[in-house]
């Protein structure tokens, strides 16, 4: 059975337990996961019964490439899609509430026929993609590498030194990724330098680089529709005692971080171990933000590792761990990977133990 | 008075037309069109009354840059920033019923003050935006300078050459967009060599080009938020005599419909002018797409020229005017031009006459 077959599956479980016939799939993102179609524009209609009674549609544009990437499906070429596949539909639909605009609703309520109940199901599908199949792994893994690679092409080139930009830097990065096979980078190239860094999500701008700058990098790669998450700190010339104090205390945090995303533990604890470190050393005010999040065909998805977050973390979960501390007008350091959860030793299919990092650029803290 | 306060005070006059006394913009782009804000969260509540009855919202990240982007609106810091504006408003509020998903329209619902109605208004803002103000005209024109350097650049090179992927070309004419300050390519750039060029919206692949390719390229610059749109196909070689023929055909489609996007005309008309000159040679069915299409703050924005497209176009309307022919299995020709409609002659503020084109590279049929 192929992944996208099997991911409609679980999902037609999820609506017969929900009562509901079949899922309206409008968000793209879902469509891709669910059925590997890559256009830009589709709807899906799965039945709680299975595949044979589901329908794919697209519009023209789209017929040779549809009939490639969804062989397994049955399906039809209208426009538009969504109101296509809805004045199919019987009984009790669900659609994505959070994916579909009122107006569009209105006109998705106007096409269904008598009788069908069209009933707003949020993160349906998104409950299922927290979850990675290896396949997924598989494209994280790759993503990883090309981030990896690209980062040791770029310390090798000598191309960050003092006098060049950050934003020079930022597309010296982007470019080597797009040549190693990204697509694009997976969100825009954080580089921060100097007292920039110490702004967690900081634009590049045309600040030089300066002897004695902590510098940030926080980048990914877009392959295959997946995406990679990591940051790195370098220091250029001789670190300071207070950048090497903090740096060592990010260290750890991250360690502690990773040994904490096990299979059980909530996102809320996984954050905790790791915020606890940070607190412990009287920095806990300079870590404002959340610890990390699922990465996937979104660079952020479930599920969330922030303070107070209740979801469970279980196997196969692809998460960041990106504590950091921030001291305005000074510097900051944060230190990420993208890793996957495994399941416990106890689990005799288990390919591992606990956190297995993706990304696998030293950490060790590297003068440039 | 500001772009951006003009704006919003033609807003507030459509509302009065309207009967409402507000409209909640939650669309970002919208947002960054009424009030200069470019961050990722916010939203602002447009009073028909007037600035001072209006408000701007986003959350903490973004405190420090709403106050430099924004400082001419009443504003608060909240998050959700669309609820807190909401819990604020009184009597008939209109919203963005394309852009407000149903879950979040829900929340929306529930937290207005008792009398206050919430009616799905679509497209107000974007019936602004179709008109572009002399900002806008010169923001647009930048990006298209960006597009024509990073162009003539890459021919000089002599990078274009046989033996090259078209997606290392894709990648040369991107990055030289970005070192002549584009944030981003204004869409995925089309490299299209031989028969791949007879695809319309062809993805750049790992096929070499070679000589007696035609070589359509499809491109833009996305530059301080405005995007430019432009194609240009070349010959490799000794040109065929049908490469020559259909180059002709569609240069003279493309002249015929700049010379026919006046002030007045329907999106309808304009499309018709250029398509008739096709149709007339016999190639009508090689022609299966639309002329052309609003651009500004997104790539594709009204006025739409295509058949039957009703829209009137209004002066200051920035559109795109791109004919093609494509000859499946043996290659296609792209002409394209992002210009703005001038006024008549007849208004004295006139600055030009008829259709002015910003995308200044040349049409001649360059052989590489």
């Amino acid at each position: 059975m192929s992944a996208t077959e099997n991911r409609r599956r679980a999902l037609a479980l999820l609506l017969a337990d929900d009562g509901l016939d079949g899922l309206l799939v409008t968000d793209l993102i879902n469509i891709r996961y669910l059925t590997g179609f890559t256009g830009s524009n589709a709807a899906l209609l799965v039945a709680a019964a299975g595949d044979d009674e589901s329908m794919f549609c697209t519009d023209g544009r789209y017929e040779a490439q549809s009939a490639a990437e969804v062989p397994d499906l049955p399906s039809r070429i209208d426009r538009p899609s969504a109101l296509a596949l809805v004045s199919t539909a019987t009984g009790q639909i669900g659609f994505e509430s959070r994916a579909v605009s009122v107006a569009d609703h209105a006109l998705q309520v106007r096409a269904a026929p008598p009788g069908v109940e069209l009933v707003g199901t949020p993160d349906l599908v998104e409950q299922l993609r927290a979850v990675k199949d290896p396949g997924e792994i598989d494209a994280l893994r790759t993503a990883c590498g090309v981030a990896d690679r690209a980062l040791a092409d770029l310390i090798d080139s000598g191309d960050m030194r003092p006098g060049r930009t950050e934003r020079e830097v930022g597309l010296d990065l982007d470019e080597r990724m797009r040549r190693l096979g990204a697509s694009d980078p997976a969100f825009e190239t954080i580089v921060a330098a100097g007292k920039n860094s110490a702004i967690p999500h900081h634009r590049p701008t045309s600040r030089p680089l300066a002897v004695g700058d902590l510098l940030k990098l926080d980048f990914g790669a877009a392959v295959s529709g997946y995406h990679s998450d990591m940051t790195r700190t370098f220091v250029l010339g001789r670190p300071a005692d207070w950048q090497l104090e903090i740096y060592a205390l990010v260290l750890l945090a991250q360690s502690t971080g990773r040994g904490a995303a096990v299979v059980g533990a909530t996102g809320g604890q996984v954050d905790a171990a790791a915020r606890d470190v940070i607190t412990a050393a009287g920095y806990g005010p300079r870590f404002a933000h959340g610890l990390g999040h699922g990465v996937g065909l979104q660079i952020h998805e479930a599920p969330s590792l922030g303070p107070g977050s209740t979801g469970i973390i279980g196997a196969d979960m692809c998460v960041t761990v990106e504590p950091g501390v921030y001291l305005p007008g000074r510097g900051g350091v944060r230190i990420e990977d993208t890793g996957v959860v495994r399941a416990s030793s106890s689990d005799p299919d288990s390919v591992g133990l606990g956190y297995e990092v993706l990304t696998l650029t030293s950490r060790d803290l590297i003068v440039l």
